[in-house]
């Protein structure tokens, strides 16, 4: 989701004024009244490729944007866990599976709403999976069966072509590329 | 810097409670008279290692906190950009320096400030720079050079052995770890 404009300081409440603080480079919100500046900063969205025998695990989507499409499990990272510890929460918030997590698979910028990617690669320990409140069925797919033309992101398209690309090789490197 | 917690709400300035909303899984501040939902989440600390034949050139901070330590050119991502160019961006304010990226090198979780950092190695294309606002000096240290008990951070100490480690192998890999 994209983040509203901040409208108020959130320490004492008054209006904000967008300005370029005294040697700052960028316009931030910055309060009048108690002067706190209100940072904004880019989000990571952490999450995995859970993998058993060859085929990924995606989930349907059961919640906006992008309801009724497939996606990989991955959601906002928090604060106080790292991106291992996200990826891990979101995996079994999402799909419910239990996962051995096999190193950093890619790393996506996608600046016009500043979100950066962080998917790992995933073992499944046994074919078996629980979707939660926000899938609605989770399903696995080898290369063959993937349905492209009902994917929820971009991210995730390209993540899966390069991952079954890598997969007809046998090795895995680390993924980094943009999304416009 | 930690962010402090969240008081007012900042599309309407009302008070907010803090609790679970319906359907989450984590306490959030809460509007209760407009509704709003206001997320924290970790942010990103981008920057680079330039290197000029094999030595990597140290900032010295002119700002709180650690005024008068060493640290690599880095600071928070921001809104609209990407790591690479956050990277790029941070190195140019603080070094003055001109660089190439040569690849993401470090990832490192610091969980008790929900900070994540991505360093990537870079190039520098003349042995030249010059230090922004934020910086006292920068110069260029070898491995036996580093002021080891002067450095500002230590995911700073820590990526800085790791890579004076690969040089003597004459490979680089990325590094992935965290700081407790
Ligand atoms: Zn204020
Ligand atoms: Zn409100």
């Amino acid at each position: 989701m994209h983040p509203r404009q901040i409208q108020h300081c959130n320490q004492c409440g008054t209006a904000v004024e967008h300005r370029v603080p005294e040697g700052d480079t960028h316009a931030r919100a910055v309060c009048p009244a108690c002067g706190h500046i209100q940072y904004e900063n880019p989000r990571n969205i952490v999450g995995t490729l859970p993998v058993w025998e060859g085929r990924v695990l995606l989930c349907k989507r059961a919640i906006q944007p992008r309801y009724g499409l497939w996606t990989l499990p991955a959601g906002f990272m928090e604060m106080h866990e790292t991106t291992e510890q996200g990826a891990l929460r979101e995996t079994h918030e999402e799909a419910g599976v239990e996962i051995e997590l096999d190193g950093l698979y890619c790393m996506a910028n996608v600046k016009p709403v500043s979100q950066v990617y962080l998917l790992y690669r995933a073992r499944m320990l046994r074919p078996h999976w629980e979707p939660g409140p926000e899938t609605l069925e989770a399903r696995l797919f080898g290369a063959t069966e993937v349905p492209w033309d009902q994917l929820a992101f971009r991210t995730v398209r390209e993540t899966l072509e390069r991952f079954f690309a890598e997969q007809q090789t046998g090795r895995y490197s680390l993924q980094i590329f943009d999304i416009d």
